[in-house]
């Protein structure tokens, strides 16, 4: 798209389990740093218009329903059509919108994109990639739950999709992309996986080969490619490991009080470590595969994480994200 | 077994990276630490004579070949007869030894201890567990790779065998057995999870279900049941996370000359923090369901590495692990 209109991202204003405050605050935030998005903000009347009526660059759309995080996505997106969730997709596939972003189910949220955007052509299993912190420069993990059981196929195409994103929303020139395996020899690993390998090799440009879960954090790959199973521990596994490792520092020095003023001198370089492994600088978990831009948030998302997440649907629309996917599946640079 | 007679460990004197003077170490470390312990030494004959000549309660047992760490495994234990890996399993079989511990190639041990040894009836596929450290009490992970594809009845049988060995080798009385997955509901996850989370409701003892990835280090399950690609992956994820976690906490400590004094202040504690975190306290890896007592240290393992398994694997044969391991696949206790 050109530059000379603002970026329209449309809003879940109650998605997330701290709704409708948190994602207000972060759409205000977003508004502040970013002057060239406008903001449609989706969900009940009392929340959206007074917000719009205080806010530039904000357009209030009524919405009567909401999916509650526990109900089942696919019934709960074809019975309730003026759900905020589904009302956003529409928005965009109607060309109201660029954009969308909800942090309210992951579900609802990829059966609405799927079914109301529609997927690109080429795409038969829209992918939740996700961008962790590394060693070195961030990394696109992909599929990381949106299919439990894929085909190598399916594999082949998250490659494509996971590294058009990191060449357009990471600016990285050309993506290393890599498949999680648990050995680098091409004849290692589930059927899946070597199967996936022996594609992958013939068809993506920057395949490197197996990498292994220790290699995940190395800072080595751009894109890692798994099935939606793998990619689903792997995320969670990171997330775990990494608060429980924290938290057992922190106590450890806290033990005393002698250690306590020593972690005082400590804590700005570890707030720094902290802010560096702080998933929610990356904005978000993008549905890649779908015919717009829509970048689903994790429920407990808080301001900063939904303006993060407004700012990556900004340059992904900016730099024509969906285009590139469908260029990168439909015909694979090689 | 009685108490009356040491346990005789088989060890593996040229297995690993930094055989055989590391594994020497630990043998002679073990011996010192363990006095109801005796150690046949298989390997060459200028290795293993000179040092049980030197050592009370050591055998050497010399072997002519070696299997490396890039053969194929069912090849090579099937052509070197006279292979330490080989030797030591047929020393268990026949009853020489009790347990057989080795460094060297994973592949060859899982093969020369199923085909020598033979697998336990009921077992279908052994597979290889791993103790890892928690929040809380150490927690059984398996199968970590020895079996990539793996069926419903497969992950049941795992079960059961994690489930006795957290009893016999981990003192845990009522282990609670939960099944890795991508969600906490019964209908979540991969056909393979589903399907193996119904079988496991009904027929193994302590299951409390799902658990995600974020839980693994919770401290709240003593056994980890997944197919041996997740778990291999996750292995090698928590290894790769807490090592790049620990070094760029490192790396922020010693930025400035006042965070390294500081950081000194705090030494001792993050020290205790690492030693727990060391998965070599546990003592390799137990290839579980063949007839007999393995552990599979892995290709790095040091002097300390050597002699903890070597303690997990006489704690094994004391409690008899392996009729607790037939029992439980046998008659699951319900």
């Amino acid at each position: 798209m050109t530059a000379d209109r603002p970026v329209r991202v449309c809003v879940d204003a109650v998605g997330g389990d701290k709704a409708p405050s948190e994602v207000l605050m972060g759409v205000a935030a977003a508004l502040r740093a970013l002057p060239d998005v406008s903001v449609t903000l989706v969900g009940p009347d009392e929340v959206v218009t007074p917000f719009a009526d205080k806010h530039e660059r904000v357009i209030a759309h009524p919405a009567t329903e909401t999916i509650g995080m526990d109900e089942h996505p696919a019934s709960a997106v074809r019975s309730k059509k003026d759900s905020s969730i589904v009302v956003g997709c529409r928005l965009v596939r109607e060309g109201e919108a660029d954009a969308f972003f909800s942090a309210g189910s992951t579900g609802a949220c990829m059966a609405a994109a799927t079914l109301v955007m529609g997927r690109i052509r080429g795409v038969a299993r829209p992918a939740i990639a996700t961008v962790i912190p590394t060693a070195g420069a961030p990394a696109v993990l992909l599929d990381v739950g949106a299919n439990a059981d894929c085909k190598a196929e399916h594999l082949v195409a998250f490659a494509h999709m996971g590294a058009a994103y990191a060449r357009r929303v990471l600016d990285v020139t050309e993506p290393r992309v890599a498949l999680l395996n648990i050995g680098e020899e091409p004849t290692k690993g589930s059927a899946l996986a070597i199967e996936a390998h022996e594609a992958m090799s013939a068809v993506v440009p920057g395949f490197v080969g197996n990498i292994e879960g220790r290699d995940v954090l190395s800072g080595e790959i751009d894109v890692i490619v798994t099935d939606g199973f793998t990619g689903n521990v792997t995320l969670k596994l990171l997330e775990g490991t990494s608060k429980t490792l924290l938290s057992q520092i922190k106590s450890e020095m806290t033990a005393t009080p002698i250690r306590t003023v020593a972690a005082a001198v400590l804590a700005p370089g570890l707030k720094g470590l902290k802010a560096r492994l702080d998933p929610d600088a990356y904005g978000g978990a993008p549905l890649l595969g779908v015919r717009g831009v829509c970048i689903i948030g994790h429920g407990s998302s808080n301001a900063y994480a939904v303006s993060q997440a407004i700012r990556v649907a900004t340059t992904a629309v900016r730099n024509d994200l969906t285009n590139a996917i469908a260029e990168a599946v439909e015909s694979p640079r090689t």
